[in-house]
């Protein structure tokens, strides 16, 4: 029996249903070694005095103040000296009157005396000592229990342990440390199609590596929590049904997400309803919808995530760490928003909540109402929208920015408030768009955390024209970057053409096989500079055959079938996917395939010339400056021409 | 041999030093559910196209997108439904011209088909679809390779590892990372006065805790690294040596934190210097100046923090974290600096820089200049200075203040920038300055985030005169506080008097038993308000007597000499150190003592007249107003008045 709940909850009922959920743990015993970052359970009074003696705190001798009384330097008093106390030591010998101590920071005051005169203020001369100074009572002493003592109030409960506490709770000898449990959170893995990380994937039956485990569990641990893993049951839906009982005995909070298929949800369904009690069904949010949340029974509780990657972390992040820290007794991290401005236009209207996830970027030109510790400029927030399917929108976002259901659009330079991924995420210090190659991946990595967006030549120009990245990476021809205000950082060539298999079993030539003889090939996505440049040679081969390039690619088995990535082509070849791939000589050299040289390309670094003083840019441009050498000893036949 | 460094360097030329030791350890290959919070040892480029196959989007049909050309409601157009594929299925059936297959979200398109018609668009009748809408080549597909594809970077070196970058990981099937190694740190502990927390204290023998190991290592571990903690050595300056040249040896830097003792700098020394060198000797820079750092050989540092504790750990975090951040490849952590204004006048001339510990209060008077988040009001910033052997401070201090050698005094008013413990710190909620109370404690455990300083009523009442608590809390009379703009928040009376040995062997019946015989007293300090009811008390029988208070005072044994927590004397008692003590009936029952009653006094809670409607202050006040329940549930003998 699936229970229908009609309409979904505001983002704020499930805050508060979600508050709800007992998830409390009882609290436990640590070991001080490992009390960092855990949470006093209970109030700790001091135990005894700190320090436990009356203690010298200075190096000196230990003497009766009145002794001194009116001693200077025209009229010193001379003390019979009668011993020494060390650090660490009992004193075995006390000051009577007319008599003195020495005595070292740290020592026990020995009985009788109730001063020390610093070493500087004294001389001495055979068994006596001369005294410069008159000492009052306490001078240079630092009475028992000053620092804390017996019975005072040292650390309340709710205080996070840092090394600062953990300082305090040494000098009270305590060595155990009454803390709040950490809330043990099941992460249950449903869905027929996963495979955990490391092991054999078969891609071709539709499975994928299981994204949502291991990234909640690190959400889990991040939030304060201790995440328990539990088997993958794949399509074993009985065995499913033992892992949530067994997770809902085990831990406070069980966790799963979203599983495409109908008989996974059916198990979650029954073990909820059977154990505990369905709260609500639904998020009116985006993305993140088909959210659950129940419980298990006595002191369990539950939350269904969404299944893509994306939407189970934001459903986790909005709605589950929250409920985690606050079991854990840990505070909301603080300064984890960061005001901006939208870097383009973005449309909006299907009446819930948008939790938009945003990229940020340092801009050109500093706003006044924005204070950047390193002055550089405003900062500027665009949309990362890959579908909630792409993993790649995790890494590729910085926070996301909560858009009211009736929020239609956001216009360009508005004013937005970004709820960054966590309070340590900044900025990229380099963004970049545009093509991809393996020399601007060796290069990237001489910059100091840059982002690169690998979506083509042709969306590098669009983005650069938007004046969102600090530069766009440009391969050949742009066919219309005329328009745009940029300034060339620096350059470099690659040869390109076809890769055939080891050896060129069809005997490829040039581009008269691939039209003329049925070969399968694999193209390149039209945002490619390499795709372009193909396109190029087939129109000039066209002329010179005196047809049309549209004649000559409808021959071409494959040819509007594009892949993403500059390698893909070649490793459908070696993976005998297809007999011809468009490609670099690099990638065709390192995979160990042939290769027929159709030419060279240059691929330009284009700086958005708002930025061209902005550090990161500058030091790419060093970076390129310098790379003659650099592509001399990784790869030895690139040929660099940089021009600044 | 000790070498001599005769100028203390500056800390500049510190900072400089330490940054040219070489502390990096080598990568590491960790499990991926290790990973978190690690740093990327090289790039990670795909080695394989996420997702691994074309894959259908949303849950309809897979259709060649030219068999539904032209269709729409009006004009639909019947294919024939020829099989089903799910997620995580290989497809056992191809998509011929005119022919449909069911699809769900995720599962791999089958043979023949290029586009997914969503299911909401269609209508299935006995074996046939109808379909309603005309749908693209690749509509609702996600083809292979679109989230990353093989070849492509996907996390530069340098990345730290969040949630985000793992979920990227987990796609791509990696479960193990190659990461930056963290710097092993051992921390050897020197001082014959030591004892580790946990172990049998002598403090007749000038025995302490061992504050530093615990202190330092938890720090190391906040900087990214792994802290090794040697056994103490205590005296035996051998094992001392030996340990030394094992932990170097072992770890990538070594730290020790100031020996009192002559012969532990000696084995230092010459450890350093026969297997390395010294490069530092001495930092002008207060707490701190007796730092060393060197070499031990091959690849391992030696830095020597101060003894006292503040000084170790403030030590320790200007200039040790950085270094090991920086081996780990952890960025600086951000926003760790705060502006405030200095809440009194601070005077200083001593010709070094001072790190000076300062404690946070947000005042009552909102500043332009500052934008708090809750709108409270300015950020004080006070000095907190109980000398550096004082570990208590620690705890009430939030960060440092820097100020240049050659600055004399900051006024009161003077804006100043305060570098935080962490980044995680904020100011108390709450800031008491007061007497010490045991069901004062109790109180402020239902207050969040309190900071309470016991420096006793006189205290108290001063430092509010500042303006820097947001409530005093005073017992008894207070001779003084009538120029106070304060204004009560609660009160509650507490039951003083002379705390005996069970069964009161010396029969003691009042003041009269301590004046008039031989007895051993302990007294509290003088800013206690048990301390000026007893003075009172005292000067009451003396007029009675026709004396003095002077004289009666000089037949007390240790009147003079204070304690300064509210068990303080009472345990002095039930050690036998004394016969009788000054305290309160509620820790006489604790302790299992007999008490002889002088009298009730008042304990009242005053807050600062600017900062009532400060919401702790508020808060504390409902605390107050619903403490009658408390002390009846908690204590049953303490009788309370509210009054607000």
């Amino acid at each position: 029996m699936r229970r229908q709940f009609r309409d979904l909850s505001t983002p704020a009922a499930a805050r508060e249903t979600i508050a709800s959920l007992d998830l409390t743990p009882d609290s436990e015993t640590v070991p001080l070694s490992d009390a960092r970052g855990r949470v006093l359970a209970e109030r700790i009074d001091a135990g005894m005095d700190v320090p436990g003696f009356d203690r010298a705190s200075m190096d000196g001798y230990a003497v009766r103040a009145r002794d001194t009384f009116g001693a200077d330097e025209a009229d010193p008093v001379t003390l019979e000296l009668v011993g020494e106390v060390h650090a660490g030591a009992e004193p075995d010998v006390e000051v009577d009157p007319g008599t003195a101590v020495e005595i070292s920071t740290g020592a026990v005051m020995p009985p009788g005396a109730d001063a020390v005169v610093i070493v500087e203020r004294t001389e001495e001369r055979d068994d006596s000592l001369v005294v410069y100074k008159s000492v009052a009572p306490g001078d240079s002493v630092m009475p028992a229990g000053t620092d804390i003592a017996a019975g005072a109030r040292a650390l309340g409960p709710g205080t996070r342990l840092t090394p600062r506490e953990i300082g305090l709770l040494s000098a009270l000898g305590i060595d155990e440390v009454p803390v709040r449990g950490a809330p043990v959170v099941g992460i249950v893995s449903t869905g027929d199609e996963l495979v955990r990380p490391g092991e054999e994937l078969r891609p071709e039956a539709g499975q994928i590596y299981d994204v949502n485990t291991y990234t909640i569990a690190a959400g889990v641990e991040e939030a304060g929590g201790v995440p328990k893993l539990y088997p993958h049951a794949g399509d074993d839906y009985d065995e499913m049904e033992r892992l949530l009982r067994q997770a809902a005995d085990e831990c406070d909070l069980v966790l799963s997400s979203g599983s495409t298929s109908a008989s996974a949800v059916d198990v979650i369904y029954r073990v909820v309803e059977e154990r505990g009690e369905l709260l609500l069904h639904g998020v009116s949010v985006k993305p993140g919808k088909p959210m659950l949340v129940g419980t298990l029974g006595e002191g369990s509780a539950y939350i269904g995530l969404p299944g893509y990657p994306v939407s189970a972390l934001t459903i986790f992040r909005t709605f589950a760490a929250p409920a985690i820290r606050s079991a854990a007794g840990l505070p909301e991290p603080q300064t984890a928003t960061v005001e901006g401005s939208m870097a383009v236009r973005e449309r909006y209207a299907e009446g819930r909540t948008r939790l938009m996830p945003v990229g940020l970027v340092i801009g050109g030109t500093p706003s006044p109402r924005q204070t950047q510790s390193d002055g550089a400029g405003e900062m500027l927030v665009y949309p990362v929208d890959k579908g909630s399917g792409a993993t790649t929108s995790l890494v590729e976002a910085d926070g996301v920015v909560e858009i009211p259901a009736d929020v239609e659009y956001l216009a360009e330079g508005e004013s937005v408030t970004v709820q960054l991924f966590s309070p340590d995420v900044r900025p990229p210090e380099l963004l970049g768009v545009g093509e991809d190659d393996p020399a601007l991946s060796r290069l990237l990595d001489r910059v100091p955390t840059p982002r690169y967006l690998a979506f083509g030549s042709r969306e590098g120009i669009r983005r650069l024209r938007d004046g969102i990245p600090d530069v766009a990476v440009v391969a050949g021809e742009t066919h219309g970057d005329v328009d745009v205000d940029a300034v060339e950082l620096g350059s470099w060539t690659r040869e390109w053409g076809l890769v055939v298999p080891a050896g060129n079993p069809d005997g490829v030539t040039g581009l008269e096989e691939l039209v003329d003889e049925d070969l399968r090939f694999v193209n390149r996505d039209t945002n490619s500079g390499l795709r372009t440049e193909l396109g190029d040679a087939i129109a000039a081969l066209a002329e010179a055959r005196g047809t049309t390039r549209h004649e000559l690619v409808d021959e071409i088995e494959g040819f509007d079938h594009g892949a993403k990535a500059f390698e893909s082509p070649a490793r459908a070849v070696r993976s005998g996917r297809a007999a011809v791939g468009l490609g670099l000589r690099e990638t065709a050299d390192s995979l160990g395939l042939d290769f027929v040289s159709l030419g060279e390309q240059p691929v330009r670094v284009l700086a958005n010339s708002a930025r061209t003083e902005k550090p990161s840019v500058r030091s790419f441009g060093d970076v390129l400056a310098e790379s003659d050498d650099i592509f001399d000893a990784l790869t030895g036949f690139e040929k660099v021409r940089t021009r600044r």
